[in-house]
């Protein structure tokens, strides 16, 4: 809902293809290159990672990189395409430029989230995370509501780590995961870089500064992003893996928690417990802007707006 | 020099196999299980990553699991070996529990190290880092210094966040990278988990709580620890990587820096610089503590102490 009128915006100034058929490049039997031909990033990847899919089950790995491809949604969704077949998965790309490489006083990686997505019975393992300390929606949270930034989140023009959120809103100079050099962000800082290698320069698309900003009134010119999307079958190792999935799960979840009213939680937990919530109010709750935003782009496009309860 | 003691003490009680050879379990065109027979990491690491290369040179990707091995020294020590024959590698291993989930009052995951190292040309990309904040060796150096910790680096036995260098260490629980929840060290809980499962549970080796502690004197049961070595031809997607590489690392090193005086770096300048360092100075200074431990060493096992200039 919230990226719904970037697409729209990209697709309207045909800086995305939206009738864009991605094609093979090059191929063997464990990997695949892809152009994604400029076309929405959700396209481009469902075809990526179905092919991984199709190659893992031929010869226990399969590895496909595009360029070409545009933002494509939540990482752990292509991942979690795998995990439907019994396979272990993985993506990741790259984005626009916003965090400051460690000692950086400008941004030259984006928040290059992976993901990473595991069977395990009636259970998953499920990351999907941002290379940065934080995403930017959490600075805007903050900046929304007028409080302080914690410490190690994001940048001011100096460089300085600052817990002024207007001011980090400005610079858009995230930090890396673990914040600054004596938390060792420089292993955040290297984590983007190794998201941005696997997808944009290994692919052949925009990396690092070369990929464009993107706005919310749409770009001028196509992103060619670079994603990389992974699977693997676990039958190729020692059998009974979603068996020792769960006890590895278990074993985290069993841990003694700190705080006895917050138990401790494995990849994908919060986002499980979000959607039984969720199922059982019947529905999600927008917010205000939300739903405004939607009813005057089906304005705009002259279709029918989503329907509410 | 540091881990020498802990590997003889380990072969000494035969807790490790000294003249074991690793053996394929299963295998197929891009992956292969191997047993390690409780042989020295570094002889099963060597092994599979060779493995993995051949692999990769065959079919695009080769990616060998290893089950029953034991501490396999410096993680980046085998995506060098990918490196080497123009393939980007990587290598990840489970390790002694010694790291406490997010929320968690205790340890469930170890320092689990991830590598990834890439050819560039006359330059490369060499990430290896362990996915706690800061490993045990920082803590230590803070101890004798008798310095405190900054915040977020590890945990008291209440699960709280401690700057007691002395309690850290005598309490064994360090803090995922990022730190506290605020800071996001949830990611760095998952990239723990994201390193055993690929390595400990696909392998079916010992995997979070299973692993044994690692002492000084040597355990008395073998480590069955599990390694993921993967190797990628980077020539089976678009032409030219090498190059796309070097302009990669140039775009990051030419970050206006915040402080003049500290550039910003490339994963692997620092060991880089280090290395041109001791070639100029003619060779490594040791501490005092470890040439005493190399000399008793050499007494004890009836060998010729390394010589010294």
């Amino acid at each position: 809902m919230n990226r719904l009128e970037m697409y729209l915006n990209d697709l309207a100034i045909n800086s995305t293809d939206g009738s864009a058929v991605p094609k093979i490049l090059k191929e063997t039997p464990s990997t695949a290159w892809v152009d994604g031909c400029n076309g929405l990033g959700a396209v481009v990847g469902n075809f990526c990672m179905d092919l991984a899919i199709k190659k893992a089950k031929q010869v226990g790995v399969g590895w496909v990189c595009a360029k070409g491809s545009n933002h494509y949604g939540i990482a752990g969704w292509y991942p979690m395409r795998a995990m439907k077949e019994g396979l272990v998965g993985m993506s990741m790309t790259n984005t626009s430029p916003l965090m400051a490489p460690t000692r950086s006083k400008e941004a030259a990686l984006g928040t290059n989230p992976l993901s990473l997505g595991v069977p395990a019975k009636d259970d998953k393992f499920l990351l999907d995370m941002a290379t940065t300390a934080v995403a930017v929606g959490k600075i805007e949270i903050q900046r929304r509501k007028g409080a302080p930034l914690p410490d190690g989140w994001a940048q001011d023009p100096e460089g300085r780590v600052t817990n002024d959120a207007e001011l980090a809103f400005q610079t858009g100079c995230l930090m890396p995961l673990g914040g600054p050099e004596i938390n060792s962000g420089y292993k955040g800082y290297g984590l983007g870089g190794l998201v941005d290698i696997l997808s944009g320069v290994m692919a052949g698309a925009n990396y690092s500064t070369k990929v464009r900003k993107w706005t919310h009134t749409g770009a001028n010119t196509a992103a060619d992003l670079g994603q990389v999307f992974i699977a693997v079958d676990p039958n190729c190792f020692a059998p009974d893996f979603e068996e020792r999935m769960c006890d590895f799960n278990s074993r985290l979840r069993s841990c003694t928690p700190t705080d006895p009213e917050k138990p401790v939680l494995v990849a994908g937990d919060k986002e499980t417990i979000n959607m039984k919530a969720v199922d059982e109010a019947g529905g999600i709750e927008y917010l205000p802007n939300q739903l405004k935003t939607c009813e005057s782009l089906s304005q705009r496009f002259n279709v029918n707006p989503i329907r509410f309860i």
